[in-house]
């Protein structure tokens, strides 16, 4: 049993940040610790401290808080740093997206060929590419042993930056490879007799092993394609695991993709709202349609409500339990995020979140397997050893120690798509680096919607002028 | 003093064998040996043989004469086979661009980014890729000690194919390095005080290294350019070393792109005729443009013509010389061609072409410094030792020693030029080798001309359908 401290950056996401103070509160090794929420919105932070003080008490559980919107303060003596802030918010994604729409990029500039997922910039948005290096640089001087986990997009640039640029100890987590459940559930396996390993980049990983009770499952999935040509029909705009773009995607690269992996395709699958709902089912047409992405955005929206609400509630009254202040003001939401409030209170349940059970397992040598970004060190054949892959790991006291990928990645999606990703994030990232909006022009000038250079120029000048984009006005 | 086999295949195109011819001749550590014109084109084959055979023998030379229109026949016992064959001839060549236009490709479905030079297909003509191999093939049954001297484009996915599929030895060449002679001469350099480098890919090739009496010479190019901010205006379409576009790729990637590079540019140069005379100068717009390679093609045929007529006045006069047949007929070429006979004649000076005084290096341990194409093998560091490099190597009786590059490529131009060529190189080999046109269709989702899936289907199944593509219409 250890005493650590967490520190939440972005705690404002008051949904996520009780995620993870639930799965402290359930995992008793970790009793004792101290976590700081920190976010820079005091108005959220206050209501998701005042969430998360209110759910420890109806725990009982021995865990110590503070709250602060001082960055510096929140790393000081941090064991762990969990970084899940958005620079900008929402509000910037949108600013930059419509720019780009503007001048003719359809959802915007940083939707990319394989990077379509609506709000992992790795364009525009330096201000939180800034903000990756300055935690680590930060880390390194208050908190030199501590561990980075970092939770906010785009977790394969930024896990690459960091950790070519910072001698800290990090690990970027995603939720992607879940989606793997969606496909067990629907060849209606059951779970504990499957081997699998997913690898890749984030948002670009592929089932590479899939063997059911000792035995090569991907027939099982073939035979279920064969019945259903068109896949399911989505019942919201991120449920796309089994949609028409997934098997078309698993057809041409001959693995599945998993999770945001169906999403990140090539323009064939996003062209425009058609195409999107083709691929992706109607009426969203996917979660990166304009449709798709408003039914997410009000979602957000509904749960800061319901957060706020639900805080203020608390405040008034002292006696109530988180879940009661909460189940008040249900019906702004929908229905899964009521099953999730149950399930906190169900303490042989945890949240599916990996931080704190990776926490568990490096602090209390609770060894687990976690799907982790990493530099691939050899892991994956062909790529270099300083690139982020997503790939399984045990992690145990020691660190991480990757799973050897076998069946290893097939060439073809190493070279039609791990590549082509691949290079797009160093051309990125050497242009956070230099601060050089010229090769954004550059990288717009390989983009399918460019129709002349001038186009490119305009668009980039706009998104520089704008006064949302501080880092970029710098320069 | 050896006697050798020297096989041309495609000997048809009757100024570059008269070239190589010459060469011969002039090397005397080459006399005895034995030249097969191979053709089949038998008119052409015939034009080419009269003019050679005259030349020879105006020349005194000690050499021995055979044509054949049977492949077998040139490659049987060859020590060294030089292809410059275009299967399908140029007729191919326009009738897949007039497919590609009519489904909206400006200047056909090969032109890609970075690959924009008009007669180098990699997508559509698996003739010309079968052909490679067909020589290749053969040659390890009839000639297996010989080597293959690979002229024909695409030169860069030509020698990584055969490098990779066979076991026979093999060099490829381009003249593209010659370009630098334009630099020289605009900067008024002594030729022989210059240490220059260049390293690349076929047709992607950068001066590395550009030093002048000891000391960097890039300085002088900038104060030059400083002086001709717009370069030189084109004497003709293909003069294009010091055009705007050659001086715009230099300031993005750090050095000097040579030759055929110029042309090989991102789409930034090339979107349609007004830009490619803005980037290449009036009235052409450089060689890539319906213009310039107008004026190549009709070039092409009035020396055909020439060839022609001044083979009939050899059959019907057998006491006239060669240059006396070729004068005659002077008035339906340019001068530099009258130029280019001249110099036939004087022993002192060979045409340029590398590939005589190669085999002389090989045969007689002449040790010389050549440009070639070879697999990498670690030479360019960052790209993969079995893909085809451009690079300086002296060459011997022990085969071909490569030259370290020093100072090396910049990382710019390996992760911006470099990389999205090679993976289009390996992306054009695989559709090739898997023979799946389904292949070319992802190549075009990743083309900025392409506005849809069924676009880039429509214009593949075309090409398909088309009765000049029999390899395509096999699969």
């Amino acid at each position: 049993m250890a005493q650590v401290k967490i520190s939440i950056v972005g705690a404002g996401s008051a949904v996520f940040s009780l995620r993870l103070i639930s799965d402290i509160c359930k995992t008793k090794s970790l009793a004792g610790s101290f976590v700081t929420l920190m976010d820079v919105n005091e108005t959220r932070l206050d209501d998701a401290y005042e969430l998360a003080y209110q759910y420890a008490r109806d725990m009982k559980a021995d865990i110590q808080f503070e709250k602060t919107t001082d960055l510096e303060k929140a790393i000081s003596d941090a064991d762990f740093v969990i970084n899940t802030a958005l620079v900008g918010g929402h509000d910037f994604l949108e600013n930059m997206r419509k720019i780009g729409e503007k001048h003719g990029y359809y959802r915007g500039i940083d939707t990319q060929e394989f990077n379509m997922v609506s709000d992992y910039y790795t364009l525009t948005n330096w201000n939180q590419l800034s903000f990756f290096l300055k935690i680590a640089n930060m880390m390194e001087k208050l908190s030199p042993n501590a561990w980075l986990l970092q939770a906010a997009n785009p977790v394969f640039e930024g896990t690459t930056l960091i950790s070519r640029k910072s001698k800290i100890k990090m690990v970027g987590f995603c939720h992607g490879h879940y989606a793997l459940n969606n496909i067990i559930d629907a060849l209606n396996l059951e779970k504990e007799k499957i081997d699998w390993q997913v690898a890749g980049f984030n948002h670009a990983i592929w089932l590479t092993r899939f063997q059911y009770k000792g035995k090569d499952a991907y027939p099982i999935l073939n035979e279920w394609i064969e019945k259903h040509p068109n896949g399911n029909p989505p019942k919201n705009p991120f449920d796309d695991q089994l949609s028409p773009a997934a098997i078309d995607i698993y057809h041409f690269y001959g693995k599945m993709p998993i999770g945001d992996t169906v999403r990140n395709s090539s323009w064939k699958y996003h062209y425009d709202l058609e195409t999107k709902k083709k691929w992706y089912g109607e009426p969203w047409g996917g979660a990166d349609s304009k449709l798709g992405w408003k039914w997410y955005e009000d979602k957000l929206n509904d749960i800061t409500t319901l957060t706020s609400k639900s805080a203020e509630l608390l405040r008034k009254n002292k006696n109530i339990k988180l879940s009661e202040a909460l189940s008040a003001n249900f019906s702004i939401i929908p229905a899964d995020f009521a099953n999730e409030v149950k399930n906190f209170y169900d303490p042989s349940t945890l949240s599916g979140e990996q931080h704190i059970p990776f926490i568990d397992a490096i602090v209390n040598d609770h060894s687990n397997r976690f799907i982790v970004n990493t530099l691939n060190n050899g892991v994956i054949s062909g790529i270099p050893d300083d690139v982020a892959v997503e790939i399984p790991a045990i992690v145990d006291k020691d660190g991480i120690h990757p799973e050897e990928i076998s069946p290893s990645l097939p060439e073809r999606i190493v070279k039609w798509y791990l590549y082509p990703r691949m290079m797009r994030m160093e051309w990125a990232l050497e242009a956070f680096e230099k601060r050089n909006p010229d090769l954004i022009i550059e990288i717009l000038l390989r983009d399918p919607r460019t129709r002349s250079y001038e186009q490119a120029k305009a668009v980039v000048d706009d998104i520089l002028s704008s006064p949302f984009n501080q880092e970029m006005k710098k320069h």
